[in-house]
């Protein structure tokens, strides 16, 4: 069986975690496979959107806690261990740093390294039934890394008191916090994030790709500093000829010919 | 047909964008006439609080795109555009270092450049039917420089949505997600937004100056800093004699004199 | 009378702000009080979780105005003044710097500074018919001081609200805005507390101090920068026999012997 499934359809790539017997656990093999997928679309110009998804009962249930026991027990598992959670966090940070946009489509659980990985993803849909929780705190292991992800998505309050508790958010309330942008019944869970993935698939691939890369390096700016960084961003992207083709076409009220 | 409105009432000054055919576009003439306006208001002792407001069917479409286009055929094409947003941006950044607070009074329509100015206001009031968007992906212009407000007042997974999907907000949608602060029916919203700035206007003005610029300040240091220097702030407040009178009329329990 | 009651039970830590003449105003002596019991309680192993509340009819109604107005009216007066925010900012401080986890309790009304110890707060617990309020714009005297952590708490336009018109915010609002983390009656609500308080005592509170630790130091920090020291963070919490302990019993299926 493999670990990571990949299918494209209408410019649109669809990574699958496949490996459900453990809940899709970010094992160094997945994060290894994930992030090799990763590099391999962005430098594929034929792919305009990502989606994530988990095979069987649910989305992602965070680190391969046998994995990291077995780790902890040998002579250098700290060094081990470090380069675990590097890579895991080298993996996330691909998915911001990737030209494409990413969508996470959750069901059933997100949990811990797995509710990380939503959180991360620049956009994310849900069944009406999915669970969202970064439990590390019940086994002793406090989600210091999913934290990172979690605290620049939703506000300090509720993020504490789910990281201290490790009580589970239902869909609502995590689209309620902007964890997610949407919920849909299971039935129709693929074909409404689709929908999305196939909005923004239309949208000119180089506005899109130019926007992604400065929503993520303005928000760590100064506003000052994020306003004249911005400003070369339009002018750059002022440039395209196909965004002259875009404003042409609107002026004219017909569409653009981006072919 | 003056591209600016202002008229001064019980303390308030109302700016009308006035070029309704172009839905109050911000071209370059409309950027340099709010800007001069706005530094009148700030040497005008007489305004306590400002509401911008739209002429016509919207309240502002964002960037005058004709103008855009002729600019981008010009040899100077890259300077010009790039002076455009730095006015654009210069104008935005009045807004924040106003003494007084700024109320974008939205009806209609607030697209890009548009909706970034409501997001830019200190305070935003809406019609119910009023729509929000940073739509310029819809053309293969990414919002790049409205996305620095945008971000700023809302979270990240319902903005990177908003800029990457062009998809408008309802007005429901802007409140529930931090962009505005009330919503009003059509017929009451000039009632309404003036009520929440008379509200404003009878406070303490050296309070509110000093608050509103202690705001924007604080919000960019880190926290101990931050802590620092509005200590120094309450301080400076204390000093003023109108809040001793303030605090006394309080401990009195009748209402301050601050003819 | 004891100006704060100190009650344990079950490894929580209740503190009683207990002038409920002065609406438990945060007078200096309120404020060393509060600070020295802090510094006891971090350096007592015993107790896991620490709740505030108010005596009589409030939480707190924020700073003494009757002890500001003295200073103001001393020869030294700034200088006391100073030393009175920076008192506040050093036990505001000391609530997040403490490894314990602290929920407020409000009941009735959390004004001025009162709102803002709500928002120092990790947790914050209320009845459904209490109020909050920065609402010191209304005798001339800016929150400036409760803005730095009220704007750390909630979105940008709704605390500007709050601080320039002083409305106050129902329990249900501030439950949205994501000031505090539940509602209940008034009857229920240090039940509801307590049980909050009781499901984080009952966690591994190695686990519990290192994530509170790194809560907010990741916050201050560039993304890049948060991964790299909370990696470090979770190689330390691995290195917890107590934290083996909790993984293997996980994996076994039972519950972890941290007796």
């Amino acid at each position: 069986m493999t670990i990571l499934l990949r299918t494209d359809q209408d410019q649109i790539a669809t990574l699958t975690l496949n490996d459900p017997d453990k809940l899709n656990a970010l094992s160094v093999a997945m994060l290894t496979a994930l992030h090799a997928e990763l590099d391999r679309i962005a430098a594929d110009d034929a792919i305009r959107v990502v989606i994530i998804q988990g095979a069987g009962r649910a989305f992602c249930a965070g680190h391969d806690l046998s994995e990291m026991q077995a780790m902890r027990a040998s002579a250098v598992g700290p060094a081990q261990l470090r380069a675990l959670f590097d890579r895991c966090t080298a993996m996330m940070t691909r998915i911001q740093s990737l030209p494409q946009p990413v969508i996470a489509q959750v069901h059933g659980l997100a949990a811990a390294a797995g509710c990380q990985l939503v959180a991360t993803c620049d956009l994310a849909t849900a069944s009406v039934d999915a669970r969202f929780g970064v439990n590390g705190v019940n086994i002793g292991l406090f989600c210091s890394t999913p934290m990172v992800a979690l605290t620049r998505n939703i506000a300090a309050k509720p993020a504490f008191e789910m990281l201290t508790t490790g009580r589970f958010l239902s869909a609502d309330e995590a689209q309620h916090l902007g964890l997610i942008n949407r919920t849909a019944k299971l039935d129709n869970l693929t074909r409404d994030t689709r929908s999305l993935a196939g909005g923004i698939a239309k949208k000119l691939s180089t506005a899109v790709r130019i926007g992604k890369q400065a929503f993520y390096a303005q928000a760590q700016m100064p506003t000052a500093q994020a306003y004249a960084y911005t400003g070369d961003v339009m002018v750059q992207n002022m440039a395209d000829d196909d965004t002259a083709e875009g404003i042409a076409a609107f002026l004219e009220k017909r569409d653009p010919d981006w072919s």
